[in-house]
């Protein structure tokens, strides 16, 4: 049978019950139709996740759920902000398994987000960590300079992605390393300067194709994340 | 140096001139703001590219291109029409190189879509393919029942994601093949119906995973064709 989802925060939790908050009250029985007494899934956003059963003003907490759909590796995407569309490769990639998004401003990407987009961001990925049954939601981190961003990133395995040019396939490479925790960076409309792709290099970071064939902003990560995900899956047997 | 792309019908071709429609030139002078004298490229949609200088009232062929950007083999995907976003995924399949999309109505797919819907599904697709530096447009079919499109498929490969269950990953699958044409099944929002998926089976189509979480009906042909496409390009060594 299928349950629907809610993300709660960890502190909601009290005594085996969880208390919602009065968007979520109205969530859950105006927008899912739920009645006292329906059973559905809470999950802390964290790994976490229970069977739970609506009360009057709260919920109780029947057990805990173990299944395990999280890749069992780490994958960081250091994404230049395109234009438009970036709603779009927050909801997939986190369909598709990522756990942390980092945008970045680049020499082609002028625009510093709004407060108000990092909000919508975390919130649709929270929904979508929701209905693709997750049970973290990844982290929409604060946009930074992509320097700092590359000379942060702490990742064991690190990828950008260059549009044209002679590079291995990104696939390639996936096949050919001990697969350890990711981070892959991807340019906007235009993809990186020389400059920027060097320095990257000098960071680290492996420069990868994705194709013979140009990708939009939009369908990049996307493509990136998916060939990601299905690779780490297949590492430990678990697809 | 970067150039325009537009794609023409072969017939516009003449005695190495190309005659244009009042649309294109439109196209051409305004949108693309080319004068006379420039260079472009145009396509014929079938795989040949020529570099071409605009005059006043036609082109001039300059001389035939032989870049390769598409895949070895041909892909097609066969597409339970979504509610909402067939339009992207039009536009990013064919950015990844898909050679035809088959909309199929299946069991939890009532909409028969409208002859307008189709002719903006091939205009999206003839723009990405100008867009992704594509020498050929793909087609995109009328629509058919499932059993027609599941029993007519005549490629090598055939696959049938299926969200749940125990299926081997699909990129398991297209590392255990030597792959030739290769033809996809995708359900809509609910999946296919436990008969759709046998009848698939019956026909030859062998089911498989998208990985352990839930990918919406959008993200599903996007992710499938990442998958299909990095392993189609490996096969030749050329990525």
């Amino acid at each position: 049978m299928y349950l629907q989802r809610l993300a709660i925060a960890p502190a909601q939790i009290q005594n085996n019950s969880v208390i919602f908050t009065p968007e979520q009250y109205h969530y859950l029985y105006r927008v899912l139709r739920l009645q006292t007494g329906d059973r559905f899934i809470i999950m802390d956003g964290l790994g976490k996740s229970w069977l739970t059963q609506l009360q009057e003003n709260s919920a109780q907490i029947l057990e805990s759920i173990d299944t395990q759909t999280e890749l069992p590796r780490a994958v960081t995407l250091i994404l230049a902000l395109p234009k438009n569309g970036f709603d779009e490769v927050v909801r997939a990639c986190t369909e598709l398994g990522v756990s942390r998004i980092l945008p970045v401003m680049s020499d082609r990407t002028l625009l510093n987000p709004s407060s108000q987009k990092l909000i919508r961001w975390r919130r649709i990925a929270q929904e979508a960590a929701e209905q693709s049954e997750r049970q973290v939601v990844p982290t929409i981190l604060d946009p930074v300079d992509l320097t700092k961003a590359l000379s942060t990133t702490d990742a064991k395995i690190k990828y950008i992605c260059v549009a044209r040019g002679n590079n291995p396939h990104l696939l390639t490479r996936l096949q050919s390393e001990r697969l350890e925790d990711i981070a892959l960076a991807i340019g906007s409309e235009g993809g990186w300067t020389i400059q920027e792709v060097e320095t990257a290099i000098d960071y680290g970071f492996q420069p990868v194709s994705l194709g013979n064939r140009i990708l939009r902003a939009i369908t990049a990560p996307i493509t990136a994340m998916s060939l990601i995900a299905a690779s780490i899956e297949l590492i430990n047997g678990n697809a």
